[in-house]
């Protein structure tokens, strides 16, 4: 299921425009974004950059912090850490957001980043921030 | 000056190439990337999207700690802190990775992330983090 | 179950000494540590001090990586991120740390630590981080 | 020089008291600790935990940003991450906290842990994280 409110700030985003992300769920303290790994975002040696993971996870986890936030908020990156487990090989990164906690202004959150190559699938960054809501 | 590894390194990074980025220093533990604010790369409300300060502080730490590991290695993130100071909004963004400490196979990087918007500079992010050297 | 050369690199630390910290359970990228909330370390309001969830926290994600390193290594913390949830109020404090990916060298590595007040359970804290096998 | 109320709350933290860390400077955005490295809080091969450096960093970073504070507000850590550079041996540690941003709410701030034996200085962790003002 997608929010609305969701779909709209999503589209929104050139920077999701520009890396053909698909917003696939956003809901209940959830979000799962995919997209495909793109010639033209790539490191030194055919991976993703690992800017394409943050930009995923990030996203991700701050749109699971929306679902969750009154009408009307929208939702900012306090700081988020990112630990990158293998190079981001494959035809499609999905990323997968979720709420630790969610509290009156600032809410915890998680993401895990998954490569997908030849139907196997790798995890390949795990995130944990800190999302703010703003009128 | 840019020692001329870091230029080839950087210049085989389509990453790099999309932001319209340019490698402005490298040496000694220190590296300068500035890139210009980009239409295609923002979030929801018109300021550059935090994947790309990411991406600039994320580099800008990396081929600093590159500059200090002996000649055929290649620099990978083990992870990366960022804490989002403001929204990323001007012509251009300036981002200057520094080396902490640069030990045998891992070195710890900072960098910091500035936005200039008609001449005015501001400070919109500090990043923390790890790199690895690897053959 | 206890791995034993955990158990016995817990008992070396006077660290987890002094908070009477118990090893609960530690064996295949798994680890329980439990420790009362003591007068002694505690913030300006009574509640146990961040570095108590820190210390319970970082110990069981490291162990949790030991026990999957070949016999004679030993772990050590690369770096580690914590967010604080809640103020660590009640009897006790249970740390549970996970192993997120087991490399060669590098693990990565999550923990939870809740603490206990009358029976009721509260998330308090989430880590993420870094841990290095060294001989 | 010591802002009194820096130094009124570090004296109700029973944590500094048993870390036997004395407060050194704590005005206009930075914040100066030292502790002795003591017997009773070590890791398991006679360095001071890490838990004892996140201590140290935290609360000098907190207290930094508490001098910037409006008068009655508190602070506390919403997230804090640490690297850890080299083990904590010595004769004692001593930190010192900055201010990287003063905002209304949130605080950026940074840490560095030094630890000094026979007189000579050597940087074992530096953190970066985010304090709260709360009323």
């Amino acid at each position: 299921m997608i929010d609305p409110r969701i779909a709209e700030s999503f589209a929104r985003q050139s920077m999701m425009t520009s890396l053909q992300a698909r917003l696939i769920e956003a809901d209940a303290g959830r979000c799962v974004i995919h997209a495909p790994v793109l010639a033209g975002f790539q490191q030194q040696h055919g991976a993703a950059h690992a800017a394409v993971a943050f930009a995923l996870g990030d996203s991700a986890a701050g749109y699971a912090a929306l679902t969750l936030l009154t009408e009307g908020q929208e939702v900012m990156t306090v700081e988020m850490k990112i630990n990158l487990l293998s190079p981001a090989i494959g035809e499609r990164l999905e990323a997968v957001g979720e709420v630790v906690r969610n509290g009156r202004r600032l809410s915890v959150v998680r993401a895990e980043v998954v490569a997908v190559a030849d139907e196997k699938r790798k995890t390949i960054a795990v995130l944990q921030g800190t999302m703010i809501g703003v009128q």
